[in-house]
């Protein structure tokens, strides 16, 4: 299938079975903005407790944090994202459309383009020169403004601060100020008061580092890791909930020993590729690539994307970086405060004696939820060419996700409305809530249409309750991928649904 | 205890043992923000995915909602909250102090107070009337701004868009502005891109009424639950995170048919209310109070609140609002959509046939998960008279918490450092890890102190590694709350641990 036409299916299935909605769609929608639906908040929750439970759980060496969406001001002066955390930003002179100028689209500087004016379809035909080696991608037209720096953290004011009037008054008494001048006034105003959303949860684990290490007595190697939003103002957003300005992270700052580090990196990339590939259907999709050391951050000595071939092409999935000691480092002399680990077996060389005080080096993995909810609808997304009800050619679309990560559990469903089946129905579901597995009753249409129905909401277990169950208290359990059916007892349905679950059958 | 003790041992405590840490400690912290430690962060978990359990796990009729964080402005100008959601500031003239004036200490219209200039201590005494029935917190003074209203909801910006930038053009061409109409205009200039964080997480579950209902085909009643951060940019922060800018929510808004509402506010108030005092050690700490008719909020026909006995006196864990329809109606009105629900079987009064369309009314228990966790420490708080090691009168702190709360469900601790008792420990440790138990192995200090470690940090069960374990592989099972000990089998720790957690044996 070509990208728009996989996309557009995906995102009418995630609206139609309420994985995914446009936030605020009443409204008209915001910016690439999406709410997470009944079944969306499920997967979402199964994803972030499966990494939880790799990444802190089934380990003694990584403990949790919850920071603070909000942090002190100097936390992102220390790490560099207020001064450099932009994207280059240019205005169509032509049609007005504002844009990032490293993702627009590229011609060779000189090339002569031709455009309608205004950006209109049917607007007079402009001709012009591409001189900055790329056009407007609206209308194509090369008479761009200057390239500026545009910062991606969204800012606010924290205190019982009214910014607007602070500048009344500002402006009100600095009558002779104007052009930079002017905006350096005003940014110093704002600033008084200013704090931003984190563009990522990275931070707190470098600005939190001694107090975890200290409270539970960590020893060097160790993890510290922390799911939760992040927001970007990002100027393109893009495919769906990929690039969007609000975002859950799934982030790990793993510190270790320096010199140790290229042996994590590789343990780390590893780790992580496997993570994935344990969920999905293709896992020859997912692959990791090194960047070239042209695209390496400055603070980076190496680093891996995990990436997936998404329907327009091959993308980043996740990002493996060996960050060094540049964070720790920044964060002690922003802050004034030690943030080292002493080592008391670990030999000084300088002395010979055991005893060694060092800045840890630091792996990070760093996951998006949201990212990996896609990844995952797209692997899971099949069509399936399987005869209807009159035996006539149809299309199953089936969600083939895996049954650990899948919203429902198993659905309830009885053949009929009515001889006592849907109590039965009813009385079997009590039993699986009661076992905190999530699964629906569902009695809605004939019992084909709601197979298809649970088949696009990725349940990998239907218990059919029919006339035979009031017989000899068997159900008839259905299985997604392959639609076989067998009859198993009902007081055995739950264990059964569990056992499968631990063991990930299909 | 005295309040400010308890609340202070509490707070080093939390520190102590990796439950809550001040947000950018190193850079001096950011007014009243938190971050949760490694325990914290278990315990915060734990709370959530039980509130989960309760609302949505073992219901049928209650489904969940993820969304974002930052919504469309016309959400807060439908919801009122854009015009009403602010507290009254005042200004000291003397002190310079900013607070709440309903906050403020109450003194008779009238009263002469004296108070020191400037609010220093050794400054000048002087003397002066607090008109206002208030004085300031800070010097008791009675020399105040007028009262003006403070919009607690944190405003950003949202789109490659340069506030400031825009504010100076606006500036610059329209010099002749001042007060009150310049003010104004720069609030429309800002208002452009304006966009707020939430101040509750509820606003999401009435916007998306419609994509929920009909994506999942519920049937009224029914409810959406959806838990996550939320912001207030408070005046008066107070009482460690009972009150701070950043906060986690557990809502549910409960759809119902008009007139059912008394009865199911009946209901969700002693649910809620039995939920709490399920987990507490405490339960007559807790309580319903009904709002006095002139408490009740313009929307609501009534309104519980779930209250606690803070080291303050009673006060505020969880509302539990009857919001009639007047919420959906507001959406309905400024969107222009119709949010309401058909019910084919309801007889139409005006027609006799059975279908009638109708706006749900709601209940709405809204519940705080950094507030519960204030609530379940200091309920779980506990000093005891314990003789020490050498017979000595000391005091053991322990902390009770539920044992499915506990952010360590059990230690693994070996009697010593060596005879091969450590492989042992991890060997048990990686057992329970395997099975998604989280667990701590702690082979620090002796086992007295070990013991007392766990104790602080709410762990309850010990299992103790020693010598007669190599000879019958059994370990000691020590509780928390009693401490009392028993031994069992190495290969049954496991399996005992999780009877015990399900049962919420002590």
């Amino acid at each position: 299938m070509a990208e728009p036409e996989v996309m557009q299916k995906i995102v009418s299935l995630a609206k139609r079975r309420g994985f995914v909605f446009q936030s605020s769609e009443i409204y008209g929608g915001l910016r690439s903005a999406y709410d997470y639906g009944p079944l969306g908040v499920e997967l979402k929750r199964n994803i972030v407790a499966e990494w939880w439970r790799a990444m802190v759980y089934e380990r003694e060496d990584i403990v949790g944090l919850d920071a603070a969406i909000i942090m002190h001001p100097k936390v992102w002066e220390a790490s560099g994202h207020l001064a450099g955390f932009s994207d280059p930003l240019v205005d169509c002179r032509n049609c007005k459309e504002r844009f990032r100028a490293d993702k627009a689209p590229k011609v060779a500087a000189g090339t002569e383009v031709s455009y309608q004016e205004g950006g209109k379809k049917g607007g007079k035909t402009l001709k012009g020169v591409a001189e900055r080696g790329y056009v407007c991608p609206n209308c194509g037209g090369g008479d761009l403004s200057d390239e500026r720096r545009f910062n991606l953290m969204f800012r606010s004011s924290i205190g019982p601060v009214d910014t607007i009037e602070e500048i009344a008054k500002y402006v009100e008494t600095h009558r002779d100020l104007e052009g930079g001048a002017l905006r350096e006034a005003l940014d110093g105003v704002i600033r008084q008061s200013a704090v931003y959303l984190r563009p990522e949860t990275a931070q707190a684990m470098f600005v939190q580092f001694l107090n975890v290490q200290e409270s539970l007595g960590m020893k060097v190697p160790f993890g510290i890791a922390q799911t939760g939003r992040s927001f970007r103002n990002e100027i393109t957003v893009e495919h769906f909930v990929f690039r969007s300005c609000e975002f859950d992270q799934m982030e790990m700052e793993f510190f270790c020993e320096p010199g140790s580090q290229a042996e994590w990196l590789k343990y780390w990339c590893e780790q992580r590729l496997a993570w994935y590939q344990r969920f999905a259907n293709h896992p020859e999709r997912l692959r990791l690539r090194q960047h070239h050391p042209d695209e390496l951050a400055h603070y980076a000595d190496d680093c891996y994307d995990v990436e997936y071939e998404y329907p327009w092409g091959w993308d980043e999935l996740e990002g493996i970086a060996s960050r060094t000691d540049y964070d720790l480092n920044k964060h002690a002399e922003h802050s004034g405060k030690k943030l080292s680990y002493f080592d008391p077996q670990k030999p000084n060389p300088e002395t010979g004696k055991p005893g060694l005080r060092y800045v840890p080096y630091v792996i990070e993995p760093a996951a998006g939820a949201t990212r990996t909810l896609l990844m995952l609808l797209l692997d899971a997304y099949h069509e399936e060419a399987v005869p209807d009800a009159k035996g006539e050619d149809a299309t199953r679309v089936v969600l083939k996700l895996h049954p650990r990560l899948a919203p429902y559990k198993a659905a309830v469903l009885p053949l009929v409305k009515k001889d006592g089946l849907p109590e039965i129905g009813h009385d079997i579901v009590k039993k699986f809530l009661q076992a905190g597995l999530f699964v629906s009753y569902d009695e809605q249409h004939a019992i084909g249409r709601r197979y298809r129905r649970h088949d696009e909401a990725g349940t990998p277990y239907c218990l059919t309750v029919d006339g035979q169950t009031k017989q000899d208290q068997t159900v008839t359990i259905r299985y997604r991928d392959d639609m076989r059916q067998e009859r198993i007892p009902i007081e055995r349905a739950v264990d059964v649904v569990r056992e499968k679950l631990q063991r990930g059958d299909r």
